[in-house]
């Protein structure tokens, strides 16, 4: 194994540079702050977690956990997610707490990929959990909140496509009988990969109008009047139940002001073993994945002891940072204000005057051999001009 | 090994709850606003880093590293500190910049600990690098900018101690012929074990009027009066040239108008083998450990391929956080606004309202069997409140 160099860092992970870091702090401080005018509350939890409690318990495949030991050789994840580290704060510190909890967050987390993907192995969420509330509303409400989370992100055109698992599952139960087939169906949804989804129906051995059926799912994407033509396509109580969820969901969304940034997808899958209910994903246009994604996980947070249902969603922040121009960031250039050995007293409190009024200065010292400087700089390059205009306290030689 | 339980975090981290979490929040920004407006600019690298690049190059002993492989069964470790993994950043992305660089940064990093201290294994730093400038105004530059930083925390009294590797290495290797001596007198010096110091210096075999000259540092402490008593006490090149530039540090520091936070202190010493010039550490009132630490490293730099002198500091903020309470930090509580079915588009209208005036806004739906609140809530507890006030958009029955 070759060494390093100096320069190298890990596959996977970046250096942000004073630009990208402005505007990564930007969209966070814009998103919090939306987030905390819904009443959500911000939460920070560590970036290590026991591998048997919170990694176990996290939607992420074992493989993808970044693992380590600890002194006494317990094994220790790098946190691959911020849902299940809030579970089990929510289930432990704040266990005599009434629900329903309103919790945000902004975090790094961690997934272990494979080095030819290009993936990233550490990136930024700002999402929110919503604990303790089952109902059409909350469902709502965590959909709203997207909508305003992304606004609030700079995202001007996007769309939030909403599904429901449990449609799904009622409806391949009712009209699959081997496990498998059930399987390979969904496989093809998930990876949207609907010839292969064709092709797996046309090779089952069920009646033909059920083929039919599930090959209605692939219709089902618009407007509310998807709910309409679903509960034709599956008498399963499950589906049914599921739709008619989904259609209150839809309800209180035109109430939000916001069902012209949602559409029902009744296709979309997410982690079965993880998700229990509504499930959604938003996309910006001219990008090609989703930029949040989120939904109800009401088996998570019994893992930990205290049992309720819960929903919430996650901006994936860094596609936003890298995808969209859209956030107000243009920061302040300094001062520079130069100054020779006679004249510091002078310039340094000139400089306090300056910060004290707001203003942003960076000092110079210079000796008689140097140049003082008359212009803003214009540099080209990585860090780009590092002042906007000069001032200087030199005596003229 | 027992398997740790649900609750359990490991040892030596911490969740924080909205009240802390905000508090952090709140000097980061303060803090880092601050450093922007003397020219400061912000950057960010990642968790993980190479242990052959940044982890052998960083000031922290090797067994305080968490480690871990990455796919390739490369070494990888969570960084100790930001100024080796900024050393990178200057020495690749950034090599073709002309120096001097400035720049800030917030950040969690990590020291793997005996878990039977009670010390953090994940804490915050919020800290500054100066990259490319020698003099002494470079060196008055930074303890100006941590006097002004600690102020931005929020730490009203404070007292910054000043001090040099270079006096102390001259002094020591002028009148001590033997390594071995000199090492142990150091370790008494590093900490603070001034019993421990003379004792070592009484079992010398050195003429007594040095072991009176090397007793005599410890008197070194106090104003500028100190740097004359310095001179006098050792003639070695390398001890006069080092208080002759800490003479005039503190000059600077007069001219910034701060030295009435500074002290210099010729019996600090910090890292020997990583420091190479100015030290420093800043003390709050009523706290026992040091709430700032700083200094000269001109050697790191080339370890990346770009030698350059450099100097920085980092507020440990942890530390201000749990023990500073001067931030001023009152977070808004929300309204509850309640509503029934018949009323939910008009609350949701309200809250929108209410929300584009800046005001914050949590969401109550109200079944017919609830009570309608008409209270603010004083809920005593680790989240305390969550509402402030409460409007309702529900018909009376």
């Amino acid at each position: 194994m070759p060494k390093p160099k100096g320069f190298e860092k890990p596959i996977g992970v970046r250096d942000y540079l004073p630009y990208a870091a402005g505007k990564l702090r930007a969209i966070e401080r814009s998103v919090l702050d939306c987030m905390a005018s819904w009443g959500y509350r911000q939460i920070m939890t560590p970036t290590m977690e026991y591998y048997d409690t919170v990694g176990v318990a996290s939607s992420t495949s074992d493989q993808k956990l970044f693992k380590l030991l600890n002194n006494r050789g317990t094994t220790m994840v790098l946190r691959s997610d911020m849902t299940s580290p809030i579970a089990r704060v929510v289930s432990s510190l704040l266990k005599e707490e009434p629900l329903p909890l309103r919790l945000s967050y902004h975090a790094n987390v961690f997934r272990s990929i494979e080095e030819e993907a290009g993936k990233e192995a550490e990136f930024f969420q700002t999402g929110v959990e919503l604990v303790g509330d089952d109902s059409p509303e909350a469902d709502a409400e965590v959909v709203a909140l997207a909508v305003a989370s992304l606004q609030a992100a700079g995202v001007v055109s996007f769309k939030i496509a909403i599904g429901h698992v449990g449609f799904l599952n009622g409806l391949i139960e009712e009209a699959i009988p081997e496990q498998g087939d059930r399987e390979a169906l969904k496989e093809g949804l998930l990876h949207r990969d609907y010839v292969g989804f064709r092709e797996t129906l046309a090779g089952l051995s069920i009646p033909s109008e059920k083929k039919e059926e599930l090959e209605g799912i692939l219709r089902l994407r618009g407007g509310k009047e998807v709910c309409g033509q679903a509960l034709e396509l599956s008498h399963s109580p499950l589906a049914q139940h599921s739709v008619q969820h989904l259609s209150k969901v839809w309800d209180a969304l035109e109430d939000h002001g916001v069902a012209q940034h949602v559409m029902i997808d009744l296709t979309m899958i997410g982690d079965f073993s993880y998700y229990t209910g509504m499930t959604f994903e938003g996309y910006a246009a001219d990008l090609g994945f989703p930029v949040c994604s989120g939904g109800r996980y009401d088996n998570l947070l019994q893992q930990f002891g205290r049992p309720a249902p819960a929903t919430g969603f996650a901006l994936k922040t860094n596609r936003i940072l890298d995808g969209v121009d859209g956030i107000e960031f243009s920061p302040q250039l300094p001062v520079l204000l130069q100054y020779d050995a006679a004249h510091r007293k002078e310039a340094l409190a000139e400089a306090r005057k300056l910060r004290a009024d707001g203003r942003s200065v960076m000092m110079r010292h210079v000796d008689q051999s140097e140049e003082v400087l008359t212009k803003a700089e214009t540099r080209v390059g990585p860090l780009g001009p590092s002042y906007g205009e000069t001032i200087s306290f030199v005596s003229k030689s």
